[in-house]
């Protein structure tokens, strides 16, 4: 591995972080990211760089990075464009470790010299082996040190987890992480990668390929210069770690806006989607479905095969989902016949006793369920179960009911669930077995089967199977 | 209008409710239609009809329909599907206006016996001029006067408002209402329609078209015997007030699931696209799409054309919504000079000042924001307005420094927004902006754009443009 992608390390786990522009007005970006640093739960040494102040927000400041009492992991840098050269020399002349570079006004401004300082800043770091993440980026995060370096301690708030996040877009994290606060998806490190000096798209997924805390990464991204190096990074690892993919910048106007955004052409659309499928990256074309597919594949084991059973309190549900599930390539099979017989003998004639399956009036009745449950996730020939419950006074329990079943299967079989309730009824019991990693739930059926498909999606592109 | 149509006044606006089959045992449906008529806000009265009780839940019960000592506006019916017959003929009888027949175990059960039964009720019941609502439903609510004639009490939970919501299905109407809490779209009318004895889909929309209260008219749909009868219900009133219509049963599986949930032929699904489209009904994809766009139609004005702005304080989500409108068809055009000028003046030439619109380092100035807003709302080349905002430390009052211009400009132009927040920040002032009618707000950037996109998509309904 480069040793720039090596000492990412330092930037994730530093053990010293000094803040170059760091300020008491509170109007200042250096007053926000200290905030941040210091009011996460950051157990590290914080070392705040203003050559005008002896103390910032009760920390001891220093005029420079020459003089810290020790030397520097992580230098967050956030003075203005003109000045950043110069900061970066001396990261240079003291080994700093890693460079996180706040500041904005480089290659994504609308004239030649922030391009040009920033790749003389990009050879200078790429020389000493340092990676820089940034410029004009809010920063990154490792919730699992509660490390904030970026400019929205807002931010701590996200539960941490497993999911690695790249962004080229600030505000497209911020809107991904405020999202998964309530979706209940873990976080791990989230990282935005704004102009790309020396840490891109290539370098940050071979660092959490090799990182244990992550399990699934997941991307947000406009465009690239090299797309190349990209999708050789994914093929090398392709099958290791899920990449779940969401770019923007698909029509004319937004591609145009993609390029004075973050100063990277977005390129033909398609020939991203050819190219980064074929890697083996799991595409997905929303917000929403890049948070619902990393939440299926951070918490539940991969189905076997494309085999799938729906399970609903009701008929319509099981319809809407059974239509996503089709669409997506996801088979509904009918039961083999010692299942249906066992089903038979479980559920009444009046019920949708097929694929999918409604449970009609035995709805409320625990130990129906709780049976049916138990037959398909028994049935080898079924390798992912969708699992439909609505809310009413007749099932009010189901939930803790079903969780001992759940718990035990855990680790065999993916369950994915929409449980409807009103207001807050469910909320901690589904909270608790998604944190066990039991089940993912879904607000709505059609979200669900979406998740479920994609999850049987990736281990197809696992299993070498797909290839777009 | 049918005599049976305009009898639904009846059901919806009940002086006094009867309910057959009344129970005071928890584990009966009787128990819990009683509980929620009982304990909903209904202020009129109730008569529980048990042969076996004198009184149920504090409330004198009565031995049948003719002992009575009022008038019956409204008869909820819970009896076995065997005695239905009966109860239908008292209700003949004693001069009942209206019926809700939550009972099963009619045309959806898999012999004829039952679909026999159905049509010897709808049969009488016509002969009667009275609607009969189900069987096999859950019920039917209106939250303008209290009213919850279903089995789910929690119903009730939901605000009022003016969208009216047709479902075939219980389980899709009670997760549209559950999500309904939490995305603060206001229902008024609640319709489980169920078997469709004799008010079908036509049926109920011709009523809701002439209610006072309904403004918008949401439709699940699985199957109906007769499309051609809503195909020309819906043309009739082209136009009059939006019928956003989601039908699932899309595949050959959920087709088959379908005919058995309701004993409906799903049909085949692109005969359904064609003529509902052709007949100006809004077609959706999804449960999220039918809230999202139920929503914005419920409290914004029409935009006069398809022209619309982004207005972001970031780039990505610009990006992300600027895809969205472009694929459904929202031009997002050049401003014209005069304000491309004006938009210079605020802006410094390093952020995005083109449509899409990204404020780049202005974000967080709440003047430039303002400024610009007043621009494009002054713009009548403009008729559209997205506005996205991402929750910092520096913009934390944002959402109410704009409410004073929002406010002066709700009834002229639509504003759609995704303000983006951790936990609860923005909830309360987004809440009362949406109350006032003064913008819609969504969770992400794309299901923003999609439901501006679908509310220009109803104006090209209403001017005659769009047939499909």
């Amino acid at each position: 591995m480069e040793r720039k992608v090596k000492n990412m390390e330092a930037i994730f786990f530093p053990r010293t972080v000094a803040l170059v522009g760091a300020s008491d007005n509170s109007k200042k970006l250096g007053f926000d990211v200290l905030n941040s640093l210091k009011n996460g739960e950051y157990k590290g040494k914080i070392f705040p760089i203003n050559p005008r102040k002896r103390e910032i927000m009760g920390l001891k400041a220093y005029p420079s990075l020459r003089q810290t009492p020790e030397a520097i992991d992580l230098a967050v840098i956030v003075v203005p464009a003109s000045m950043v050269l110069e900061v970066i020399r001396e990261c240079v002349e003291v080994k700093v470790r890693g460079v996180v570079l706040i500041s904005g006004g480089f290659k994504e401004i609308e004239n030649d010299l922030g391009a040009q300082l920033q790749s003389e800043i990009a050879n200078l770091a790429d020389g000493a082996g340092i990676p820089v993440i940034g410029p004009n980026t809010f920063g990154i995060l490792n919730r699992k040190i509660g490390l904030n370096a970026s400019f929205s301690l807002e931010l701590s708030g996200v539960k941490g987890g497993n999911v690695g996040l790249l962004t080229q877009s600030g505000g497209m994290a911020h809107i991904i992480t405020y999202l998964s606060m309530s979706s209940n998806l873990g976080l791990g490190k989230i990282m935005g990668l704004g102009n790309r000096c020396n840490i891109d798209f290539p370098q940050a997924i071979s660092y959490l390929m090799e990182d244990a805390d992550t399990k699934v990464i997941g991307v947000y991204l406009e465009g690239i210069d090299n797309p190349r190096l990209l999708i050789d990074v994914a093929k090398k690892h392709r099958g290791r770690k899920p990449i779940v993919i969401y770019k923007s910048g698909q029509s004319k106007r937004s591609e145009k806006a993609a390029l004075s955004h973050t100063g990277s052409l977005a390129g033909r659309h398609e020939i991203y989607v050819g190219g980064f499928c074929q890697a083996g990256m799991l595409w997905v074309d929303s917000t929403e479905e890049l948070i619902d597919t990393l939440k299926v594949l951070n918490f539940l084991p991969l189905p076997q095969d494309g085999t799938a059973v729906i399970v609903s309190g009701q008929g319509g549900p099981a319809i809407t989902s059974s239509d996503v599930c089709e669409k997506m390539g996801l088979t509904l099979a009918p039961f083999n016949p010692s299942t249906q017989d066992m089903i038979n003998g479980v559920l009444p004639p009046l019920t949708m006793r097929s694929n999918p399956l409604d449970l009609g009036p035995s709805w409320n009745n625990v130990e129906s369920l709780k049976s049916i449950l138990r037959i398909v996730l028994e049935d080898r020939y079924i390798s992912a179960v969708l699992l439909i419950i609505v809310y009413g006074p007749a099932n009010r329990h189901f939930i803790r009911e079903l969780s001992g079943l759940l718990m035990e299967w855990k680790t065999r079989k993916p369950v994915v669930s929409c449980f409807s309730y009103p207001s807050e009824k469910w909320a901690k019991d589904i909270e608790d077995l998604e944190d066990a990693c039991a089940l993912v739930n879904y607000p709505t059926p059609e979200r669900a089967a979406r998740a479920i498909s994609n999850l049987w999606k990736y281990q197809k592109i696992k299993m070498g199977v797909l290839s777009h």
